[in-house]
C-alpha cells in the first residue's frame, strides 16, 4: 500500500510536470504527429479558454475490441508518446472458413513504431495476449504485465520460436508503470483467471480509467475483491475518461461470485461419489481449475488433466503459485487406470463442444486415453459462447446416449461469468465518476447498453463515445471527439499464413464448400485450337459422380461442342472461350439440377 | 360434441371387433407380415395369458424427430395396416454444406407402400408437412388435416408442379378419420399456429395418444383453449400409449399464454408512436401475425408484408378465415411510401437472421424496397434457434449501428414458445395417465429430461422407451420393447437434387471450403509420358495467388521434377503418378503453409 501510494504520487508529479509546460509549448510538440483538425481544435481551446492553463489532449485509437467480442487492443497517444493496452485475438466467424484465428491489423502501431513505449497487459486471456506473437514479430517493445500474465504471455511465445527474446516485465497490481508522457498504474480487479487488473493511465492530459475486463467478486477463490477503494479515490481525484467492459451490460443485477460454484460442485460431488467425474471448462478459467483442485482434495480424489491448453495454463499457474494443490493429488491421464473410478476427477478442455477438443474426441468415441459411458458424470462448467450452442448440444447428446449423466444447464450454477453486469457497472461508474465514459469490449448491442447506463446514472449523451475500430477519439478538459479514422481491421491466421487470407480468398472457399466444383479440361492444338485431348471433366463435392454419369456426359458432350464451335469459328482468345464454356454450363447445371458449383475451365496449348 | 361423440361410438365398435376375433385368427393375420420375434412374442403372449382374449400388438416406427428437432414423422401398423403420422423436414446443421433441407428417408414407407392407408398431419409447419412433396412424389396417399392444414400443404404442393394431384382431405378437429382398423380421432390443442391436432389412434391394439406439437394456453389468440376434457376422457377410457412433444421438457414451470405477446405489443406500439414499427417472426406464426394485425389496427396503422413465405402463410390463413382483418389494413410493400412512418408497420421474415432474408437485407442495406435507419422501431418477436444466436446478433448489431431502435431480448416479452413446458408437460401425462410412454420430438437431452418428468410422476422405467429413428418398437398389454431396426436418416435436398448428396460429396465440400483446392494440370505423350504441355498450377480458396508467386512456381517445379522422373523410370500407370504428385505436393504445402488444400492432379494424355 505504501508502495502504491508513493507511485501515486509520482503520478502527480508527473501531472503538475504536464501542468507547467506554456500551452504554446504543448501544441508545438502535439503539432509533431497532427493533422489539421487537431491542430485546429488546440487553438480553438486556447482562445477558449485563454486565462486557464491549458492541458494536452490524449487521444486513443481503438483498433479492436468494439463491435466485437475479443481482438482486444487500444492504443493511447498524448504527447508524441503512445502505449498500447491489450493485444488480443479473436475467434473467427463461422464465414471464415478454414480460418484459425483472427488478429488485429497493426498498420497504424508499425506507422507510429518509434513512438510506442510499452505495451501493457490487462491479464493473460488469449482475447488480450493471443496477438503479441504477431505484433512482437514486427517491432521490439516491452510488455508489461502481472506476474501470471508474463507468465503465460511467456508460455506463448515459446510456441512461437521465430521471435526474438522478447522484453516482458513483471509489475503486481499496486505497481506504476512509467512509459513516456504516461504512468500506467495496475489496479487490481476480479475475473474468470488470477492477476487480472484495470489500469488507471496518468498522463499529462488527465487520468484515464480502463478496467481491462472484471466483474465485483467479494468472495473470488484467491487474489482478494477487487481494489474498489482505489477506484474510489481516483474518482476523487477526479477522472477525465473511464472505459469499462461491456461484455454482460445486458444482463440484469449482479454476476454471482465464483463461490456459488464452489457450493454446486460440493453438492455434484456429493450426489456423483459412486462415478468418475469429468469437469469441462475453458482452459483459462484457473479459478475453476482450483475449485476442481479444492473440492477433489476434499474428497479424496486425484485429478487428471486432458487437453494441451489446460495443461499449459495449469503448469504455468502452478509454477507462479497461482494455483494450490497438494504434490500428491494430480496424476497423468496415463494413470487413470491405476485408479478406481469413485477416486478421479478428469478436467477437460473442450465445453464449448470445439470438435478436435479432449471432450469432443470422448463424446464421440475418438480420445486415446478415455472411453465413456455409464458410471460417468460429466459437468459442463462454462456456458456456451453464442455460436456454439448447437455443437455443445450435440456433444452433449452423444454423452447422454452413451449413458453418462451430463450436467450442462445454469440452473445448476456450474458455471458463473468472468464479467460484470449491469449494477456493478453501477457501481464502477459511481465510484469513477468520469467526465467522459467510453464503453469498449463488445458488440454494438452491449456498448448501446452499456451507454443507456451510463445515461440512466444521469451523465449527458454528449460525453458518451461509441466507437468503432478504426476510431480515433481526441478528449481534453473541454470535449470529446472523433477526430480521424486510422488502418484497422481483422487479419486472418490461417496456419503459418498471416494475412494472406483475404476476401477473395474466403469468397471462393464458400462458393466450393456450398456448391463444390467441376473442372472441364482440355487440350488444344497451339495453331488451329482444335481439341487434341479431353474435354476431360472432374467434380469434386458437387454430385455423387457414380450415379450422375448422365450428366457428366452431358456436360462433356456440351463442352467439346463449344470447344469445336470456337475452333471453326476461328475464335482463338482464351478469355473468351473459357467464358463461353463457363456459362453454358451453368446453365446446363442449374437446368438440370438447380445447383451453381464453381465451374473452372482449364485449357492446355500442345 | 354430438359428432365427436357419435366418432368415438364408431372407435368403441372397432374395438369390439377386434375383440371379437379369436386369439388364433388374431396371431394368423399378424403373422403375414410378422418377423420371427414377433410371432415368438405373439405366441408367448398367448401361451402365458392363455385365459385373457389376446389383443393383436401395435408397431410404432420412427422414421424422424427423435435425436432430432424436426423431419417429425412416425408410422403406426398393427394387423397389417399402416398409418404415417407427419411427414416434416428438418433445416440442415451448420455441417451439411449447401444442403438446402434434410427430409426423412422414405425407404420403409416405399417398401410397405401398399399397406399405408394414409397420413395424418397434425398442424401446417414445415417440420410436419415439408417432407410431403418427397412422398407424395413416391407414392399416392391421402393427406389428412385440419382446413388450415390442409390448405398450407396445397400450397406448398402448387410449388411442386411435377406432383400429380394429391388426395388432402379436411377434417375438423373432433372428427374422426377411418385408415384400415385405425380410427384416428384429432383432438384440439394450442401451438404456434391455429387449427393443430393431436391424434388418438385408436386400433384393434388400444388407444395411442400422440400429442403432436402442443402448448396449454387458457387465453390463445384463436381457436379456445387445447381439449383438455378430451384427453382427460381418453385417460379414464384407458390409454395404451402417450407420445408427447418434448422440445421443451427441459423448461420449467408454463409457457406463457400468447396474450402476454398482445400486452407487450400493446407498450411497444406506444413507446414507437411517432417511428414506424418493424416486426420479424416466423412466417408461419399465423398467431403473431394475427397480433400484429389486430395492434396495427387499434393504433390506425396500416399493415404491409416482406418475405415471400410470409405472404404466403398469410394468404392461406386468410382465405380460409384464420385471419381476422379488416381489408383496408394490408397493403403492398410498394406503398409504405404513401403512408407517414407512424402509420405503419410492416411484418417481415428474418427473425433468425437468415442471410438472404428481408431482415437481414434490410439490416445490410441490401432490401429492394425498404430503407432502415433512424426512426425505425424493430421488434423481434421469436427467440433464435439454437445454432443462429450469432447471425441473429450480427442483424441486431447491424440495424443498432444504422441507428434503428431494436427489440430483441426475452425480458420485453415480445415472443412465447409453442411447446409445454414441464409442468404443462406433467398435466397431459396426469390426465391421459398411460400405460407406456414413449417422448418424441426432440434431441437425447429433451427425450430424456421428457423421461425424468414421467419417472417424477411414478411411472416405471420399464415402462418408458427412449428411442431412436429406425427403431421400431411393438406394444401391447403385456410389454413394450424394441423389435427391429428398418432404413431411416437423413436425406438431403439440394437444389432440385433429392438424395445425390451425400456424405462424400459433404467431405468434399468441407474440405474444399476449409482449405481450397490446387490443381496440377499437364499433357503427357501417350508413348512415354513426357511432358507435352504444363504443369500449370490452378489454385482457388487457397492462397491469394497474386501474392503467392513464388510458391506456385515452386509446385510447378516440383510437380515437373516429379513427372519427368516418372517418365524417365518408366512409371507409366497414373494412379502411381497423381499419388506422387499430391504425396510430395502436399507436404511442400503443408512445410510452406501449415495448410492441407485439396490436391487435383489432372493427367491428360496426348
Amino acid at each position: 500500500m505504501t508502495n502504491e501510494k508513493k507511485k501515486t504520487g509520482g503520478t502527480k508529479t508527473a501531472k503538475s510536470t504536464g501542468r507547467k509546460k506554456a500551452p504554446e509549448n504543448t501544441v508545438k510538440k502535439n503539432s509533431v504527429t497532427a493533422r489539421t483538425s487537431r491542430a485546429k481544435s488546440a487553438q480553438k481551446t486556447v482562445s477558449a479558454r485563454k486565462k486557464k492553463t491549458v492541458k494536452p489532449s490524449l487521444r486513443i485509437a481503438f483498433l479492436g475490441g468494439l463491435n466485437e467480442i475479443g481482438k482486444n487492443i487500444t492504443v493511447f497517444e498524448c504527447m508524441g508518446d503512445m502505449i498500447v493496452l491489450d493485444c488480443g485475438m479473436a475467434f473467427p466467424d463461422g464465414d471464415m472458413l478454414g480460418v484459425d484465428m483472427v488478429i488485429p491489423d497493426f498498420t497504424y502501431l508499425e506507422q507510429n513504431a518509434d513512438k510506442i513505449k510499452g505495451v501493457v497487459i490487462t491479464h493473460g486471456h488469449e482475447d488480450h495476449i493471443g496477438g503479441l506473437p504477431y505484433l512482437l514479430s514486427k517491432m521490439d517493445v516491452p510488455i508489461y504485465g502481472t506476474p501470471l500474465t508474463v507468465g503465460l504471455i511467456a508460455n506463448k511465445l515459446r510456441e512461437h520460436s521465430h521471435i526474438r527474446e522478447a522484453q516482458l516485465i513483471s509489475k503486481f497490481a499496486g505497481e506504476h508503470i512509467r512509459l513516456g508522457c504516461f504512468d500506467v498504474e495496475l489496479i487490481h480487479v476480479n475475473h474468470s483467471i488470477p492477476d487480472a487488473v484495470g489500469v488507471a493511465i496518468h498522463s499529462p492530459a488527465g487520468t484515464v480509467v480502463h478496467t481491462g475486463d472484471f466483474k465485483i467478486d467479494y468472495t473470488p477463490m484467491s487474489g482478494g475483491m477487487i481494489n474498489l477503494s482505489r477506484f474510489a479515490q481516483l474518482g476523487d481525484e477526479g477522472v477525465l475518461a473511464l472505459l469499462a467492459d461491456s461484455t454482460n451490460a445486458e444482463r440484469q443485477g449482479y454476476t454471482p461470485t465464483e463461490q456459488k460454484v464452489a457450493d454446486s460442485f460440493d453438492n455434484l460431488f456429493r450426489r456423483a461419489r459412486h462415478s468418475r467425474i469429468i469437469i469441462a471448462t475453458f482452459a483459462s478459467n484457473i479459478s475453476r481449475i482450483q475449485q476442481i483442485i479444492n473440492c477433489a482434495e476434499k474428497n479424496g480424489r486425484k485429478v487428471a488433466f486432458s487437453g494441451r491448453s489446460m495443461i499449459n495454463y495449469m503448469n504455468v499457474a502452478k509454477e507462479l503459485g497461482y494455483l494450490r494443490v497438494n504434490d500428491s493429488t494430480i496424476i497423468d491421464i496415463d494413470r487413470l487406470k491405476d485408479y478406481p473410478p469413485e477416486k478421479i476427477v478428469l478436467a477437460t478442455t473442450g465445453s464449448q463442444g470445439e470438435p478436435m477438443s479432449a471432450l469432443s474426441r470422448m463424446a464421440y468415441s475418438d480420445h486415446r486415453k478415455v472411453e465413456v459411458g455409464a458410471g460417468d458424470f460429466i459437468i459442463i462448467s462454462a456456458n456456451p459462447i453464442p455460436g456454439n450452442e448447437r455443437t455443445v448440444g450435440n456433444v452433449v447428446d452423444e454423452l447422454l446416449k452413451r449413458g453418462c449423466e451430463v450436467v450442462y444447464e445454469s440452473m445448476y450454477e456450474v458455471h458463473v461469468s468472468g464479467h460484470a453486469c449491469s449494477e456493478e457497472l453501477k457501481l464502477i461508474h459511481s465510484l469513477v465518476r468520469p467526465k467522459y465514459f467510453i464503453p469498449v469490449h463488445g458488440e454494438q448491442k452491449h456498448l448501446r447498453k452499456h451507454m443507456d447506463i451510463a445515461l440512466s446514472l444521469g451523465m449527458q449523451k454528449k460525453n458518451i463515445y461509441v466507437g468503432d475500430i478504426g476510431k480515433v477519439v481526441e478528449l481534453n478538459d473541454t470535449a470529446m471527439k472523433e477526430v480521424e479514422t486510422v488502418t484497422a481491421g481483422k487479419v486472418f491466421v490461417d496456419g503459418l499464413g498471416v494475412g494472406d487470407v483475404g476476401s477473395i480468398v474466403l469468397r471462393d472457399r464458400k462458393h466450393l464448400g456450398q456448391d463444390g466444383l467441376i473442372i472441364i479440361v482440355a487440350s488444344l492444338d497451339v495453331y488451329d485450337g482444335h481439341v487434341i485431348s479431353g474435354p476431360d471433366i472432374v467434380s469434386r463435392g458437387f454430385v455423387y459422380v457414380r450415379e450422375s454419369g448422365d450428366l457428366m456426359d452431358e456436360i462433356r458432350d456440351m463442352s467439346l461442342e463449344i470447344l469445336d464451335n470456337c475452333s471453326k469459328r476461328n475464335i482463338h482468345e482464351w478469355g473468351v472461350i473459357k467464358n463461353r464454356l463457363k456459362d453454358e454450363v451453368a446453365r446446363l447445371i442449374v437446368k438440370e439440377t438447380g445447383r451453381s458449383p464453381m465451374i473452372l475451365p482449364i485449357l492446355m496449348e500442345v
